[in-house]
């Protein structure tokens, strides 16, 4: 594991410099950088193992020691961090540092169900979450939409779970050998006993309706009869298949969002609550839990589920994935229970980066904890829901912004300044590029442009975001259904614009100045005066291409922002205030430019309406 | 193989849409696409294999027809090229093509010996490769720096030939196999008796001299000993286990640029050709390639070599590649020797695509030979030579200029217009992309800089090309190395501008229409403000990076050339002529900017350069 690491770490350094290096080690006497693990790699990684490490960095070299193999992992993922260009080489500055995980669970959970994701993609982002050491691929292996893993023992599974999209076993084991060559335990989830729909299509015997069930959408939602011994009897079989696919100790059985109305509808199953006097459909579940349990604990598993798997009925074995908040993982580690947190770190609300950061696992009633029952707070993880997600645009959707939820889960608490990470985000970013990561990708736009001349087609799409949180879902008109293209400027755009970014600081920055700072300004005016002209550029391929249609209105508001910062610019320039009519009338514009159209927002409008507001006199320094 | 063509077809189609497409046949009774051979696949494809196909697109769907497997491939390339973004959706023209190739042999000759190119840059080219319907991949397997194939029977071939990186048999037929999915033949070609120092770092006692050899450069050329039956017992066995991995009916054997020094040197060598009644080395080498030929029949392979094995004494079934010229070749054919055509399609040369595009096989002294000569012309090959090449940079010297060497071998003779083949490039350029080829990737401009806002590093970049021809050998101080770090801009940028073209056209177009055109005017007045406030922008770069000191005066030009061009622009705009003194001025500039800087030519001379001479008046139109 280690030599595969070293191995790896000479071919990125390669990349990284450009420089071949031979994959021989160097002198033994004199080595650049000596590697020293205490010990070597567990077949099986833990939650428990030591991933601490010392890099240190002289003048006569470097020297990287840790206890075990994922240490000296960590430690080359940062040796590769510190390798800058300078004016007289490639250099590593002289540093000292002592380095370990503030948790021991940090996640990235990865929806595979709503759609199928290539194994490729899923390797490169390995690669990247190895770069920001998190430790925790949580593959989310199905749900309603489909079933993507080969069972041999029930092949209907796959055959009628799926549109012919699955992993094969061999890929599996080869997902999880490549994993664990990087330092990350795969851990598997399948959903028990609700979001299960595709498990259905191939064994409509295991659900508490009549059927029949497919994978289309639409359908009703399904969940499992936990009233038959049968249903107990498959999945004993089937995680029996799946428990030696899957090596980690731990096992997440899902358990969210139970949608009841197909137990209250079936009276066979709402007996069985009354004869074993139970209240409602909660303890139903959580008996089918502890059946579970039982299962998992016989196949050597650990029990995890999310929110809702809670129940004083379950041994505190079991770990609580929160994606309801701090308050919910803290009551869960009141009462015994070890859990992690994902609320805060979901990828698909396209927050931007600095929201996820802010978040924090401790945080909230978890700060008020006593210390072992912060101890039972093991991590997080990030998560990747892919209704509007796949292999094409799934990396501009975890990277760069995952890393800095990978920065919350390693380092101490009190690192907290985003304008400090944003710094560190930028300069992974493009090395993420190295690992063969397309976050940065803007093929597509040449698609939906049609022709190779996409600058001003750019231009709009670099200041754009899709809509937060679950707006999107709005523009679904009659059921769910996911299965459609993902071909609109909205499934490239990136959640976060750095340019807008970029353009908001540098407007604070300007009137902070008191109007003073030429450099600012001049950015700023460069900036407005390119998407004044934009339009007009970008109007003849917005109207050859159906794909770029929706996007009008957008391109206009863009000009208008461009021209109405310009004056706003010029007012400030001659120190002279704005007439109050002209601000209305742009106030006007304003509005109308932050609705969202065609699920975009344009970024830039807040700050335009700074500078607006400032021509108005008020904030003017002398 | 058919089935796997159609498989791709629907991913390619699904990338190129956005819209996910199912792997299943549509309804058979109303196809959207109907495809249809009459014939299946060969298992080793054939030289005179047909090629054709017709395909028909109409209201009512779209027929593709071949006699065999490979015009399916074909036209299910040429339906993705149809395929295009339109006011209403994705459409394709109702058309109908019949279609069939010009030349039999389209080849590409890649060169792993200089560097080492990873497997996966391989198989992307060979996609890239099948979308220009090329049908041969050339593998020049080994050369002085470095033995690539593993062999079994000769481990110690890869092993001391090597620096460790070769490809392992398994490797070998996996590549073999992908490319015949997509209708690509492997040549494999192992040079002998010259240009094979690597051998002999493991087999000494096969070299004409004494040795030792290593694959370290700066040691003098070596080559084998034609004069031991030892030689050809160990030419025997390894051709015996070559060709069995490589299954193609064609075996190439080098044979070029052989140096006699050693032969020369060697008293037993002299004393052989003198009692075999030999008048020079040339009928050595010719003795030789007879016995090689007579293995080659025995293992059934059909021999090819370079010029230089063309001797009377080999039977007319030799196959002569020509890096000389169509002089050559056309003596070959009228000798009776089929051959094909290298000369001219040298991409490491950093031609233009247009320079490639207009050399034909069938001109020059081949136009007047009889039909029957003519038809002994298989075809060309463009060629991948490796010394300045990795698998980082490989794509970008290959694509898309080897779409206009495609093109040409493909296309009938009158099919000539450079505009109009630039304008395919294009539209080409960034669908090649879509299979994974990283021609116009600029990733390696964030590790020079070091930093992640590369804009005016990248305006430079745009702007400049490698020199051309073998000039850059002439920055090697002493022995021919080509192990070095390959981080400069020359290694990045691409060996054509398409912005200097557009410049280029912009500029024509401006002076043509008699300074009126006032679109052109525009574009060019941006874009030579631009260049002219670049110099700024860079220069903290260029300043903070030991890659980047040596563009400092290639930057200062380009904005001494934008401050030149519009000053220029300004005369005409006025109707103006320029004053003598300055043009004097300029034109030592100009002088000046045409230098070579760090083995990088900035391509937007010339056209300013025309701007300051129109700007004198005397082109000047009323």
């Amino acid at each position: 594991m280690i030599a595969r690491g070293v191995h790896r770490f000479m071919a990125e350094l390669s990349r990284q410099t450009g420089i071949p290096l031979t994959q021989r080690p160097a002198d033994g006497a004199n080595p650049t950088l000596l590697i020293h693990s205490v010990h070597g790699s567990e077949r099986v990684q833990k939650l428990d193992a030591d991933e601490s490490y010392e890099l240190v960095v002289n003048e006569s070299g470097a020297k990287l020691t840790a206890p075990g193999a994922l240490g000296i992992l960590h430690g080359l993922q940062t040796f590769l961090q510190l390798v800058e260009t300078s004016t007289d080489g490639f250099v590593v500055s002289a540093v000292t540092i002592k380095d370990q995980p503030r948790f021991a669970w940090r996640g990235l959970l990865v929806d595979v169900g709503r759609h199928f994701i290539p194994l490729d993609v899923l390797k490169r982002n390995l690669d990247g979450m190895a770069a920001v050491k998190m430790n925790v691929l949580h593959w989310h292996l199905y749900d309603n939409e489909g079933f993507r893993v080969e069972s041999k023992r029930f092949p209907k599974l796959q055959e009628a779970g799926s549109d012919g999209l699955y992993y094969t076993q061999d890929e599996i084991r080869e997902l999880v050998a490549y994993a664990h060559d990087r330092g990350i335990r795969v851990v598997p989830e399948f959903e028990m006993p609700g979001h299960s729909r595709s498990l259905f299509a191939g064994y409509p015997a295991l659900a508490s309706g009549p059927g029949p069930y497919k994978i289309e959408p639409g359908a009703a939602d399904a969940v499992m009869d936990p009233t038959r011994e049968q249903t107990y009897k498959f999945i004993d079989r089937f995680i029996a298949e799946m428990a030696r696919l899957f090596p980690d100790d731990y096992f997440h059985i899902g358990g969210d969002e139970l949608d009841g109305h197909q137990w209250d509808a079936n009276p066979k199953i709402q007996e069985f609550i009354h004869a074993h006097g139970m209240k409602n459909n909660q303890d139903l579940q959580a008996f089918f839990n502890q059946r579970l349990q039982t299962i998992l604990g016989k196949h050597h598993k650990i029990m995890m589920g999310w929110d809702e798997v809670l129940h004083p009925d379950l041994p505190k074995t079991v770990v609580v994935q929160s994606w309801r908040g701090q308050q919910s993982l803290a009551t869960a580690a009141q009462q015994g229970y070890r859990g992690l947190l994902s609320f805060g770190y979901y990828l698909d609300l396209m927050w931007p980066a600095a929201r996820h950061y802010a978040v924090d696992p401790m945080s909230g009633a978890a700060a008020s904890l006593n210390p072992e029952q912060q101890s039972r707070i093991l991590g997080g993880e990030a998560c990747m829901w892919s209704e509007w997600v796949t292999g094409e645009n799934i990396d501009s959707r975890i990277w760069p912004r995952n890393a800095a939820i990978a920065e919350r889960l390693w380092s101490p608490p009190a690192v907290l300044d985003p304008d400090s990470m944003y710094r560190r985000l930028g300069a992974l970013s493009w090395r993420l590029q190295w690992l063969g990561l397309t976050h940065r990708s803007f093929t597509s736009l040449y698609r939906m442009a049609g022709t190779d001349d996409i600058a001003p087609l750019r231009t709009l799409a670099e200041l754009v975001e899709p809509v937060k949180d679950y707006t999107r879902m709005n523009s679904l008109k009659t059921v769910w259904d996911f299965r459609g293209p993902l071909n609109r400027l909205v499934d490239t755009a990136c959640p976060e614009s750095d340019l807008a970014r970029r353009f908001r600081d540098s407007v604070q920055a300007y009137i902070a100045s008191g109007y003073q700072d030429q450099a600012a300004e001049k950015e700023i005016r460069t900036l407005l005066t390119a998407w004044r002209d934009n339009d007009a550029r970008l109007r003849p391929l917005l109207e050859q291409s159906f794909l770029l249609h929706e996007l009008a209105p957008l391109s206009e508001e863009l000009s208008t922002l461009g021209v109405a910062g310009l004056f706003a610019l010029d007012y400030l320039d001659r120190s002279q205030s704005s007439p109050e009519s002209w601000r209305v009338q742009q106030g006007t514009l304003i509005d109308q430019a932050k609705i969202p159209k065609a699920d975009l927002l344009l970024m830039v409008v807040a700050p335009v309406q700074q500078l607006i507001e400032a021509s108005a006199g008020r904030a003017q320094k002398p």
